[in-house]
């Protein structure tokens, strides 16, 4: 099959979704288009900005990070290492191969050094383990942000993610969870401004661009992650994409258009609520301490 | 096992769901309970009305005509003949058994002798069976109920139907049907008051109740409901709810307890688009006809 798009090369990628085939040139072109619309469409940043992508080292974060510095924007990266043995450091070795292969600079926060590496958090913190780490992640990203004084946050995730995730609070009508469901959540309640220039392409799709990109990512799965529901929505949402091609993509962006502004019209100003931590500054919940803070807090009262 | 309600006699049904395992008497019980929490959550109707019930011989509505005379209310039925040959007369057959047991006044419209019978409608008009065959239905019943002055109307439609119908429209985000999703639709715009009793019981449960309660329904398939969208989102939907029990009532549930109210509000008053048909008086969408006299005029056209 020639490429839809050239016509001159053979195809190397159909993209069922789009009713495209594309050799890998064009697919690559075609590919920076998608992220640079979801850019442009949702203003997501300038050349201008500082931006901080967070790392995992998987194909999504290296893929991003190779985007966005090939498309001549202005990055650096965070990566948290979560202090899992046997995985972390692995997942590291690749980050650092690859930030010095395209030259940007590094930024990194060792959480055994912060007293609150992840297989000991999930010891005393009745969660699953990708919530609470989530919660950690998500802490050390926005202080690192804004210590340094970013513009703006981005991350890998992709449309998969995204769909997946508002499938899973649309089955439960998660109204909280559903007003905060965008690829760009502006700077509010003392949080950094954060964007997913990847919500308009699918895992599949990074995963061809990653490979025809020869980025060398972590491909394993993290050994805690084991019964994480998301995986079962993903599973779901696939089905129904085989059944009805391009309902992923309808479906994140149906609800961007008709849902989500009802729910943000509703939304009572959660300033009122919100006030700081004592000990970190960060938006806290309970008495007196963010989530992170109450973390340490516990895994030092067990000690 | 013992049925969790009277600890007495073996239980002969188990609602995963509820948690709950029923003897054949304490589940018509429960059954009926579900059924007059919902007419009363909604405030549906009350003894002193005139009930319609729209009645196709199948489990739901015969089941539903069945439970609302024993309850007490002031039910007559209405049958429409779709005029599909070796299976409306084996429907019909049911329903007049039925009515004669129960003891209610039944209203027959037939629409061979309306000039439309379905599989003539088809014939002329590019939609799926199903979705064309509801319109011609929905006309006739609000027109029967108008013309004999009754209060509501009620169909048999369950918890499969509604989470399964929400659930496509939430995918696709069709707000304009998402704001007609309800247990209650209330008078307006030349329709009548439309209820659905039995949106807090799944299929499953109307088929115990029908069995215990030896009521003998029509069990085929309609021929001309093959490849309907439907029956897959209600295979999705039941998967979802293998994998997590009450996931269905709980997506239904809030859905009209988070969207729909914000949906209501964001309404535009469709009052001031409604015409209405120059030949029938029925709501009517373009051209001056409403879209059953638009389907009558294309197949006398036809001729």
């Amino acid at each position: 099959m020639k490429c839809t798009r050239c016509r001159k090369n053979q195809a190397e990628i159909e993209l069922i979704r789009h009713n495209a085939a594309f050799c890998r040139d064009c697919f690559v072109d075609f590919f920076h288009l998608q992220v640079q619309k979801a850019i442009k469409q949702w203003k997501m940043f300038s050349k201008d900005d500082n931006i901080l992508i967070a790392v995992s080292g998987g194909k999504d974060s290296l893929s991003l990070w190779n985007v966005l510095v090939e498309l001549g924007y202005n990055v650096s990266a965070l990566f948290i290492d979560l202090g899992i043995d046997g995985f972390s450091e692995k997942a590291f070795a690749k980050v650092e191969a690859f930030s010095n292969k395209i030259g940007s600079k590094l930024i990194v926060v060792d959480l055994k050094k912060e007293g609150i590496p992840i297989p000991k958090v999930i010891k005393s913190v009745r969660r699953h383990p990708c919530s609470v780490c989530g919660q950690i992640k998500r802490y050390y990203f926005n202080m690192v942000a804004i210590k340094n004084d970013f513009d703006v946050l981005v991350t890998g995730h992709n449309l998969d993610d995204e769909a997946s995730r508002l499938f899973a609070n649309v089955l439960h009508w998660k109204s909280e969870y559903l007003q905060d469901q965008a690829p760009l959540l502006p700077s509010e309640n003392g949080l950094k401004k954060k964007a997913k220039p990847f919500f308009r392409v699918t895992e599949q799709e990074i995963a061809a661009y990653a490979f025809f990109k020869d980025i060398d990512y972590f491909v394993n799965e993290c050994p805690l992650s084991k019964g994480a529901i998301f995986s079962f929505y993903k599973k779901e949402l696939n089905r129904l994409e085989c059944e009805s091609h391009g309902i992923k993509i309808e479906f994140y962006q149906g609800f961007l258009k008709e849902i989500r502004p009802l729910l943000q019209n509703a939304k009572k100003d959660r300033n009122d609520k919100i006030t700081f931590c004592e000990r970190c500054g960060y938006p806290a919940t309970k008495n007196g301490l963010c989530s992170v803070c109450n973390i340490k807090e516990k895994i030092n009262l067990k000690k």
